[in-house]
């Protein structure tokens, strides 16, 4: 037991339920002095809420972020920042159809045989809602991040059977659709195809790539602990995820060692460089420096309006069609999800890696001690 | 740091490089009882030794273990196991061509940048080697799973651009031909398109599938240490792995919902079962009682022969051409490995659900109690 | 960092502030199953809350919890628990005498020192309230121990210099007296003790006791996470505790082997028993099946009113005393807080024990799939 | 269970028994760049040897160390360092008497307890020996500490009914006598003591206080994981210690606050300073950059030659005289071991703290790249 919780010096702790009174994250393991506000969570929030589209749906869901802890004069105080979203919208519906019945693709059955109940008001906490914990903290992580110059950003390389035309890529474009494609012509073509999946009452998958810059050399930690496992992890932790991969990923079985090694070279400040990246950022699972590139497969979304064939809890077969408005497809708005992911992972892989080198450890600190000294003498005057 | 430890219950530590005294491996939590013997994790070690065929290095590396702890009369105590492979094979070499030189696709670079120096003789800790202590802990950890009904299986399902034919996928062909592969007409391919890459100075990548059968439902903690999160990352912490996928994978990303929705069903037995497997055996990230299946993808042997650009670490440019004897492949070897990794995990999250209801904790303190005044009956005549 | 989370298999995670929104724990790891409801919380809330004699501040903190998550239709669904308490009583005082000004026997300078700066209003995260945290999760542990026939109560041994006097030692009195001794007599006279030492604008120490009964034999993990070593950190970690002993404790070191040992017999029932209890109910580490005895010591509340010289954080030499109302001793409010860790670190390392052995481990999956197999069968009529 | 290791982010994980092929530990973490030799090891391991006076058993146990891996050209390389000694003097012995004995005072009867069954010979996980691991590993985490100035020793405070004088404190005497007491009356009245107690065959506790000088203020994370609650645990785990306190400890129950507070003030230097320590070095769980010091209480060892009432296994009571030689007092051989587990304890929250505050990671990381150009320059010529 005990899952929800991630990281092991950035620490994030999710809970609650799609239909509880809200849910919630506790950050433990944030530095002290990061300038803070409601505002750098709420534009990532926003980022996953429904409602922004007709491919997402309807439900007024405000996710407004309440900041409970850990922030003293607009920055971070080092103790653990507990994060709470309401849960609005709770009309009381009548849940007497899925009550007893196993929805095909969800994990009602699991839950039921793990805690031999479940809360079946919605998904509980197989939720999507329960991204809202990741997200939130996710923008605490990334804005860490940013003040080292690591940058990262995601979006949908395929929505169905359409994919980006890296031809076309722009990532101006990726703001420009409601889908996070950074193609114009794809995302209208992946447009259409949600139209007539919605029609048909069926669903979409699709991929999601997310890129890493700024991520310094000799991040991660071998064996277990690599960059590329660790984001494996991570990433494969999101509700519909069915596949990971990092740089050339499956395609790399197929490639030849000549193809697939990276050479390096010298570039004209000196610097080792990579003259390709089919390893997408990472050599032994540590960080080389290079542009970090991974993607992760979804599945299309499980709830679906056509009849499907199931079973109840007491046993007897029946079918089931699900009602109420779902996404098409959860892609766009995992798109932010995965960027959390991500940056949760490389703040804690980074802090970690802060003791590899005793001389470093040394410096740091033979520095604390003069930069405290500095401190008290300035507020001395 | 401190990566060199998996699980958290049934826990392991690896250590050892490839050119110092040895290669090891601490379990920690190990339950008492379990029958073991030398044998037990020497079969699985055999499967993973070079040597076995002209696609794997012929360097004799014995690699005979020794268990130096927590075996008592035959059976596990309960207290840590720690078992030791020793380094044959260690003539002193001339390592001048690669001391200062970084391969390309091997992790030199990155252990440089991570830790200021390097142990430049082979890979280091990021050796092939390493595995040795991961297969012995998997030879425990599969045993266990066997003695609770749980079988594991994987197999190379493509090397290079040759694959498997589910038509003529047969078990018992593994065992037949050195590439693990379960069906021979794909293996006699694969070992044809092997000579050619050794002739032309290549490599080759590769997959693996993997199979667990007997797994209970209900496997797998909500919401990040999910049964197939954990599992990426335990596959992904491979040297060479650059993608994992469960169930329909990167595959399910193009399905549509009523497609990849694995209707359920009430078997003749009045039991719960799907009626297809799209999801690979986990719902929400808990095991469903189906059968998991997962695959790997293992980018191709960094290590060839041919001539590749690259830089030395006092920063100019040059060329290598990597000599000794190198395996055109490393699936094969790595299926064990495989196997291994997902035989600890399951371990692992297998003990992790034992508290997840009340009711089956009061009963099992209840028997314990029980079972404890029937053996102090029964010694006590 | 990140050292808010308590527990391996039962962890909680505390959050909060003195003077932000408010105190709040997540529990996860709690199995499904059990009856919860926000009256078990509150009692534990009530034996810490302040107000209740004239030795405890009179604020009135209400401290009422609000669970956010975790619960349905009363009973605990295995997923983490979230619980809330908001800080009321936040009238804007004027904080310039203790914003730059550490206090002596308090935090305030280590924060600085840690941090770079410090929530400056009462003890920010180093405040007693943080422990309503810790009392309510205690509350869920003692909850489930109960449900297995373990049961914890601690009470105030010594108050400054008043001891509780083993020969008039009677439970029912720990209920007639808010300073929580189990003997009348001491009580009244620790009373008098304490309206001294507020007369003087002095406070006090003290020792608390703890029992656990019902603890069946085998609990602990040897080396690290003994049930003696866990325990000294969850009490050590509560504010004010400066020491920690089990059993005999510091005694021990200066009696003989000979009387220090505790002989076993056969009781009537034919069960081994310890004909004495020096050990307090641990041998190596491992629970025996006796009551287990703990003792900690308080040091004296820091707040005083009496005159005490201290420093400036610019650096110069100050004198500060303290105002508002303080405990003049925190003993008697501490009582449930050592109850709650005691609880916490019991249910966490009682779960952890339960795969120490591979014939337990096997009856329990048995027994899991015959539990489910008749709970269907009931279900289906 | 898994309970054999300890740490973060500098972790060691020991294995082995008395009578099985050796003990050993894992450190996993370590920075690399250390100096690190056998000797060092050596040192350490020598002091808790035994034979060393007729109060020690005089098994010529050697206890030879080997690093098996982490060491490249005299440095650490970052990776695992795996050390082991084997046992030696294993002559098969009659353990007819205690197979089927529970010793009073060990952890026989709760080994069996536990895992159903037990390692017979000597006390298997729980015996002395496993502390070698510790302190093997403990001594890394010296040369570690040393190498940040901080520097860390332990002593004999008392030995049965002999403490030792303040006034005559000596730390010079450490040296001269072998019960590791800076007071050499104390040291002959202690011997005395002693071998009055060999004569009665009957054994001694007593106290072991440890100092650590040099720590910066600032490390220990609240609130769990605080510096006296981490320490706390760490020498709790250490066989027989029964009690543990820091600075005034349990004498602060009595203190009021006024005395128990320690003022702060401005040295010359211009530095805050505490005008006395009776907080031992820790504030808020947090250090104080005062000296750091604190207290185990050990049990008179459970191995008497005299007859003591137990029963057996099998359900009936019996008497047991354990022969062989026994130390009468293991305190001064603990004196290495207690000195190690605060070095493993300091070292890892020391590491933690590196993260506490966002603009030390800024120039952590800015200045680990200027580190690194300065190096590439300077090899390149």
């Amino acid at each position: 037991m005990a899952g929800s919780t991630l990281g092991t010096i950035f620490r994030i702790t999710t809970w609650g339920e799609s239909h509880g009174a809200g849910v919630g994250v506790v950050i433990d393991g944030c530095p002290a002095g990061l300038p803070l506000t409601n505002q750098d969570i709420q534009e990532y929030l926003d980022r996953r809420k429904p409602g922004q589209s007709r491919f997402t749906t309807q439900r007024q869901e405000g996710d407004e972020v309440e900041i409970l802890s850990g922030i003293f004069e607009g920055r971070t105080t080092g103790t653990p920042i507990a994060m709470f979203v309401r849960n609005k919208d709770q009309r009381s519906r009548d849940y007497g159809n899925i009550m007893d019945v196993y929805r095909p693709g969800h994990a009602d059955y699991t839950f039921d045989k793990k805690y031999g109940f479940r809360d079946y008001r919605g998904g509980g906490r197989s939720s999507g809602r329960e991204t809202i914990g990741r997200v939130a903290a996710g923008a605490v992580a990334a804005k860490i991040l940013k003040s080292l110059g690591i940058e990262i950003r995601a979006f949908s390389k395929s929505i169905g059977p359409v994919s980006v035309d890296p031809a076309r890529f722009d990532w101006a474009e990726r703001e420009n659709n409601r889908l996070y494609m950074p193609d114009a012509q794809s995302a209208r073509e992946a447009e259409s195809y949600l139209d007539e999946m919605m029609a048909k009452k069926d669903s979409a998958g699709g991929i999601i790539e997310c890129w890493m810059e700024g991520l310094p050399a000799g991040i991660g930690e071998p064996v277990f602990d690599k960059l590329s496992a660790s984001l494996a992890k991570a990433v494969m932790s999101i509700g519909g995820v069915k596949g990971f991969e990092i740089g050339a990923g499956f395609e790399a079985a197929s490639l030849n060692g000549s193809v697939n090694n990276d050479p390096f070279g010298i570039d004209k400040n000196g610097q080792v460089y990579k003259k390709s990246n089919h390893s997408g950022g990472v050599l032994g699972g540590i960080s080389d420096g290079s542009r970090l590139t991974f993607r992760a497969a979804f599945k299309p979304t499980p709830s679906i309006a056509s009849s499907q064939e199931t079973v109840k809890r007491q046993g007897e077969e029946t079918c089931i069609e699900i009602k109420g408005r779902h996404d098409p497809v959860i892609v766009p708005r995992a798109v932010v999800v995965v960027e959390a992911m991500a940056a949760l992972t490389a703040v804690d892989l980074l802090f970690m890696s802060m003791t590899s080198r005793l001389d470093k450890i040394q410096a740091f600190f033979a520095y604390g001690q003069a930069l405290e000294e500095e401190r008290e003498k300035k507020e001395r005057g």
